[in-house]
């Protein structure tokens, strides 16, 4: 059913690119579905994403390379290729609060996540039940200050044997090394449950309801060495007053980070998402 | 400082387009800022909007016509171009409530309407003052069953003699004969003072009260014959609860109405409304 | 924990409630935690939510109705008490689409439902095993046509025999009869998948897509003889675009359902409802 | 028409406060429109607001005092007493963006804001026009490094010659001394143009815009010496995408500015603010 192919490109801005790219699909006969594109006029840069039918494409995808890169050189393109047919591979790491973790499952479960989920890894048992309800396999490999290393190690090796593309740390409360997170770059999401940069850190919750703010927020982003900091994916926010106390106000913010994360995880399967800089775009 | 052309397309889809119309600007050497395109796979249309700088266009703009015109035929296209550096001429036609004139006449002033003003026609002298503040022309063409047939004629004679583009319905409370409408097709702009189709018709914001909804809206569309079922442009909703009586509601439904009407009159203005069938793409 | 008493009181209005409500409970010695009222001044009603603690309560509740009864008769009260220690019994009536089921059933595992679930009733075996996931009883009573009648039968003798209290259509798509919806009155919750009154009736995805809209919505009222009629409890809305096929809106449309139901479900238990003729007062 | 007392009140939390109230109003025949109230748990604190009808009000307001005072030492009440029929004085402080300012004198027009405007106070003349359109006295007082002493002066001249009750900081870009903000403590209201606390101080657009936030925000807030630290008043937000650059995003939240310093300057004026700790109550 899903039979398409999307490409993303980043480069320098000049005249010439769009007609470019729209030439080397044409003359492959593909018939482009959704095209969109966005120039940063401050950086200089343009953005694309592009997918088509791979019906009556005539360019055989293993010479796609071959066959693009040319353009892609002459133009000083970086690009992705990648085929809706194939569904990646996703983990999901989670501690003790499980209502991501739920209702990520419910969306795979409901077709909304176009993915495979081969793992969930947790430093506690407790949603063990929950990964058995949907039927996903479980790992549970506890972390402490001793064994930090080591429980990343296996965490590594898991991910690794099961072929994992992406991450998502679904209320994950522990921190990953430096080395894990440059390995998988922008291929870990996280939701912090603030509407960042306000409340970087801990205790976000906590410190809003100190503040006495009207909003609480979630953000969704990729994971980077900067704690908090890094590109952010999808943002939002729900109303609160003085009737909420932290425990409301917690649970208002628990489907706020629901509804956040699932929207950044769609788009990351989708390849809906360009990183550049400390910045996204969304391609919708 | 805006000097940009904007092309907008409409036409049945097929492989080919993007190529077509990319390799026609790169050809004239035009230097594209925005692209932004969509297809209807229900209808099977495809729709466009590109918008590229003139400084180095190639092309000038009296032979665009002649050079663009046998791509347009070949693919069966509707199109339209405009000049972001041509200012539309904009008529408002209020009666007695003032916010939504106020509010246009402000964004005008604030250079948030790149647009002339040539004329405020009102059946009411109230607004009067609001015209002299912001130093816009004010014509007062009281309208009663009785003179409804002259004044329209009036009305007429005045928007062409004022060279008039396209008009906005300020919370004008008279009905415009079929005539009229099908002389401006796309190009008159109400808000309705509910979320259509809801309380479409008298009084929505005392239905909705009477209702009990827990919500309430605001919708600005093309006129067309059939009373407030034109094309959408844009809407918008805000909460109410029970401690709203009719009075604050009406109230809050006036900064939504502002709001919704004023975005409508900036997307018409800048070109990024295709209207197809009974509905819009609005290209952002 | 939860050891508090609510009384919901609907009156005319008049001098002097406030005092007599609040001298009776100084009286028994009452602390009281949260009130809230509210005066419809067109209707001439005065509506109150009174919440306290049971701890150092010096009247005993089986004395209750004795004791507060000449108070309510002399001001002419509709009154209500509730205990929050006392878990109301819900069940829920499902068909095939199960993202209200499922999100229902979380957050009742998760605690943010102070009720007890007794039973699921379903005319599909479809969601049997989100039953079995979190271990609530699930009957399957399949309704057509001709055994219409004896499926209710069937229904109403299961909801007898599990004491219960409330029900939830959770997009259960078959119409309860006058008889049903009379016996259990303001104590059926539904889920419409617009925003209503716009879109009553069938297929509401479909029409708003086909009228364009901007938002699409969801209300949850209580059920009444006339469809989509009865008092609103909860609705909200999110945005959409041309971009929006009918698939992604009925997506993003099911995000919205869950939400506005679980609200309403969460504020009848919490006896935060208020019914006065066709509206509904939410004490928050 | 508006002929109401609202009397706010804040104490340790009791039995017995509401009843010891609402006696004291039933003894001199009120008739209350409205009464909210609210518990702070984790403070132990009492907070109220009653609203009563003057007609049929059997206690002389001179004697108010006289006749409350013992009720409010037995409890330890902090309470403010305000009619409704008494517009407050307020001053708008202005500098050379004009967009809170226009609003709020159209607002004051329409009869939204129930106060009179003896004075515009601004350190530039450019928005002199606006305070003729709607005959508002205006004074040019120009602030440098080497004045400002003299410059606040005379503002604090002006502000008790006109007897003004509060300020507004519209959008005004000089700082205020400490002995200014303790003279007006919680009667100088502010806008701050970002989610605050999240880009808190100087050019937070450019920072939104940098951070790639999706959202962007504005906040109302009383004046203290630490900037943008005082009692949050209200807050919203509104999406912002990729597409908009930092043009358009200070476009976008202009109308946000609007709406949220319009919020919060009515609730001032209709005595539905209480502030507690660094945090405010708004009763609706």
């Amino acid at each position: 059913m899903r039979n398409t192919a999307v490409l993303l490109i980043a480069c320098p801005d000049n005249k010439g690119l769009v007609a470019a790219i729209a030439n080397f699909l044409l003359k492959h006969n593909a018939n482009i579905l959704h095209a969109d594109q966005h120039q940063d006029s401050a950086a200089g840069l343009f953005l694309m994403r592009v997918e088509w039918a791979l019906e009556g494409f005539e360019l055989g995808l293993h010479k796609f390379d071959e066959s693009f890169g040319p353009i892609a050189v002459k133009h000083d393109m970086a690009w992705n290729l990648s085929l809706s047919s194939v569904r990646p591979r996703m983990a999901i790491f989670v501690s003790k609060l499980d209502h991501c973790l739920a209702d990520l499952l419910y969306r795979h479960h409901a077709g909304e996540l176009y993915c495979d989920i081969p793992l969930i890894i947790s430093n506690h048992p407790d949603t063990h039940w929950l990964a058995e309800a949907y039927k996903i396999p479980f790992q549970h490999i506890p972390v402490s200050k001793e064994n930090k290393q080591e429980a990343e190690a296996q965490q590594r090796a898991l991910l690794e044997a099961h072929h994992v593309d992406f991450m998502v740390l679904a209320r994950y409360m522990q921190v990953l090394s430096s080395g894990f997170i440059a390995h998988y770059l922008n291929r870990i999401i996280n939701i912090h449950h603030s509407f960042l940069p306000a409340f970087h850190g801990a205790k976000p919750y906590q410190r809003a309801f100190d503040r006495g703010v009207k909003l609480i927020g979630a953000t969704s982003h990729y994971v980077t060495e900067d704690l908090d900091d890094g590109p952010i994916i999808e943002q939002d926010v729900t109303r609160i007053s003085h009737r909420d106390d932290l425990e409301t106000l917690v649970q208002k913010g628990a489907d706020l980070e629901k509804v956040v994360l699932s929207r950044a995880v769609r788009w990351h399967i989708d390849n809906r998402i360009l990183v550049y800089g400390n910045k996204t775009v969304v391609f919708d």
